[in-house]
């Protein structure tokens, strides 16, 4: 069906079983599904052009950025074809007045902060994938990061999405710089997993690089110790842009990995604080008072840069490092309301024990957003099957307490099965029924999050 | 058709012609449509029973708040049901350590601040209207007022709704605390002017009242000084949480109602600060020296609350003030960049001349929304029609400018035939495929916004 195509697509248009298979997977190596054929795009119109043939022939499709959705959202379930979006990777332009950014859906997220920092501005959402991850997984996903505490996730950054729908049409979401008019589409677009389309262009909203940042890490004898902090932190009225709590186990991973020289603890509390000199000043010394009145034993406190950079390598790298300590591993993400943290990660140590399982917790602690890593090794016989089980019975916890399956990761194929725990059939319903006016034949990741099967 | 539910409504089903005259209009008085029946509700049960009735008889309705809408929102179109949500006026719940409030959807946004404030918190939207509409209206329109500079409009704060489907189906949308999971159908309906339905419950989001907060009024004795004052505060880097600039005819329609006191000129500036003691100083030493430096005459500085009180109250009254300078005026509503306000003033001061016609300009500087007050006498023939025709103009202008038709006052009947400015035919039709699949007889405000006729 893309013969038509072939043409002008030549070697970009691959459907060789060698190259289509890496394709098959994102970063969660639990699914494999292999694409019919894979399209490695250089422009909008070459999209587009894939799209509408996509739509004439009735076959899926799924936008594809680096692949390293952790839940399966970039396979192309039942077959298909992928768009491959990394080849538009380009900052359009940056409007330093206006603080916004219009780039192409593949660039790679850092790549924005980079463009704008010359102007003393950054990009705001920095999940932990930053490096490699695109800003259209990122819109898809509605991806967070550690200092999405302050500023929000993806979805309060973009302000403007050209797209084009799953029947060929082109469509402007939201604006740049006026206020909305009418039902908000693009926030609907942003977060829902490409079902409603491929982002083209998307406009975002750059932040001034703060005048003073200021970095402390705590060590505590206990996770419930670092917890207590992030407490005391928020009721003392402190806004830091980040807090996240590492347990031992993840401080031994980043250690293996990329040696962050961590000092040695049960949990380690990692608060950014970041504004004018004089406020960063003064939060700084509040802190210190209320990290020592939660029991902290060794405090660093740093404003160099690369010390600071160091500490927040260790954080970013600490899912990949668990590599170094099992040879499979799962990444959960859920969220559990702030104030039930202590009771969800004693539950979460309690499960682990039970089931004979490694769990390393790493953690956005300032909006209670979970990711236990689930340690284990897929060689021995049903070891796969009770990590997986462990991994719903962790979900089942968070939703039991309040919170949601997903913070950052998305629904993908993975926790299709988990939304009607979030969801009644009727919530469920309107968002099909939302997607079905917008791709009645189910062209646009079929089989993923609202998928009917 | 609503004879089943006569029972149960009593007096409380108005259908003879005088009682129902009150709710043909809103606020903006150029438009009138007689109800064929209107209900006054007492619970989220009669909400649900009505519009399933209507649904069941194909009757379109429309909700009510308080009707304070400028665009003809609130008015039912060719007949249909007034379902008027006044008397749901509870705050149903505060949660001070969740920062959130439930709410019904008659609650006055005043009330909700109210509740709020023996806790510290505060809701931060501030339409001017804000002793009177209701947070349902609020929702639906998507309104903002001179505090959401900083903090954003009302979607910005509305975490989650339970509202009730034009079929009559009840559903859950956005949440209280988690992170958001899926298309963002909550933010779809804020701002969609109760074309996907009735908001039964509100959630919004709470902020803590602001240690300290300092108010500055500058006189400029002209606009675009007041305006070139703004870009001065912005390009320094200071956040106000207030701009507004009112000028000479709309200081004196201010002066004449409510009698605020300002110091005589051409334009006034009011700029609020707000934040921690320390910051704020720091902050009013800096405006003090960019005020100065913008040319200012007279500026006053307050934390006073009595004196901020009565600024606000001058520049809060000021539409309906104008009401004191000629028998009729028509409020517009429209957005351009803020670097091209100058511009934009100019022209609509121009554009009045030319046609003989007053305008009052009072707006939200920060932003770009502008609020041009047209004067006119509706009894001199041919004026309305005169009036009218400017008031078109101006939107022409702020469109032609890069801006919006509607900053806050929404859609409604009055700017419906706009729309073709302000999107593309493919836009559009995205969102009436998405309205059609939640309302496929338009039973739903029908004649509004999205309307097919
Ligand atoms: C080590 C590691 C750390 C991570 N840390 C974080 C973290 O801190 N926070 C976080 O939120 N996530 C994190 N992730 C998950 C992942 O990086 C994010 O979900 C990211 O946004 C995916 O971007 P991508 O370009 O790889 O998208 P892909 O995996 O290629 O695609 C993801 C989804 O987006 C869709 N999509 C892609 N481009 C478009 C487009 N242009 N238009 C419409 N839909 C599109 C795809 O169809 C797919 O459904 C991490 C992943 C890894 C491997
Ligand atoms: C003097 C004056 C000053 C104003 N100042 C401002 C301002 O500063 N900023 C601003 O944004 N607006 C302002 N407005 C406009 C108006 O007050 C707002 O639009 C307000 O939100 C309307 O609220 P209401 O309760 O009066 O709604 P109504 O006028 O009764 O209804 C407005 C719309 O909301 C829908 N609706 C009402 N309740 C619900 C519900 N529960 N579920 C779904 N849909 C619902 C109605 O169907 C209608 O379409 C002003 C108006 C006046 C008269």
């Amino acid at each position: 069906m893309l013969d038509d195509l072939r043409p002008r697509l030549g070697r970009r248009l691959l459907t060789g079983p060698a190259e289509l298979a890496v394709f098959g997977c994102d970063a969660l190596t639990a699914f494999y599904e292999r694409p019919a054929a894979v399209v490695l795009v250089e422009s909008a119109d070459e999209v587009v052009a894939v799209v509408r043939a996509c739509h004439r022939e009735g076959v899926p499709f799924v936008a594809r950025g680096s692949g390293t959705s952790l839940s399966g959202g970039s396979l192309p379930i039942g077959g298909g074809v992928v768009i491959a979006l990394n080849r538009l990777d380009r900052v359009l332009s940056v409007d330093p007045d206006a603080r916004t950014a219009v780039v192409e859906p593949g660039v790679i997220n850092l790549d924005v902060s980079r463009a704008a920092l010359p102007h003393g501005l950054m990009y705001c959402p920095d999940p932990s994938s930053q490096s490699v991850c695109t800003i259209g997984g990122n819109l898809a996903f509605n991806s967070g990061g550690a200092h999405c505490l302050r500023h929000g996730m993806t979805a309060n950054h973009v302000l403007g999405i050209r797209a084009v729908l799953p029947d060929g049409e082109l469509v402007e979401l939201g604006g740049d710089s006026v206020e909305p008019l009418g039902p908000d589409v693009a926030g609907m677009f942003c977060g829902s997993e490409g079902l409603f389309g491929i982002a083209l262009e998307v406009t975002v909203r750059l932040v001034a690089v703060a005048e003073a940042t200021h970095t402390a890490l705590a060590v505590y004898d206990s996770l419930e110790q670092a917890g207590d902090a992030v407490a005391r932190i928020v009721a003392a009225g402190l806004l830091p842009v980040a807090m996240e709590i590492m347990d031992a186990l993840a401080i031994e991973a980043a250690e293996a990995s990329v040696k962050p020289n961590y000092p040695k603890g049960a949990a380690l509390l990692i608060v950014e604080l970041e504004g004018e000199r004089g406020v960063v000043d003064a939060d700084a010394a509040a802190l210190r008072e209320l990290l020592r009145a939660s029991g902290a034993g060794e405090v660093v406190a740093t404003e160099d840069p690369d010390a600071r950079a160091l500490i927040w390598k260790g954080r970013k790298s600490a899912f990949s490092a668990v590599g170094w300590l099992a040879p499979d591993y799962i990444v959960q993400d859920g969220v559990v309301p702030r104030t039930r943290l202590g009771e969800a990660l004693a539950e979460i140590g309690r499960m682990g024990a039970a089931a004979g399982i490694r769990v390393a917790n790493v953690f956005h602690a300032g909006d209670g957003n979970l990711h236990p890593l689930i340690l284990f090794d897929g060689r021995e016989p049903g070891m796969l099957e009770r990590a997986e089980a462990l991994a719903g019975d962790i979900l089942r916890l968070c939703i039991r307490l309040g919170g949601s399956i997903t913070g950052e990761h998305g629904v993908g194929v993975e926790k299709r099965e988990y939304l009607p725990l979030m969801f009644t059939p009727a919530d469920l319903e309107l968002m099909r029924r939302l997607r079905r006016a917008v791709d009645p034949a189910e062209l646009a990741n079929r089989g993923k999050m609202l998928a009917v099967a």
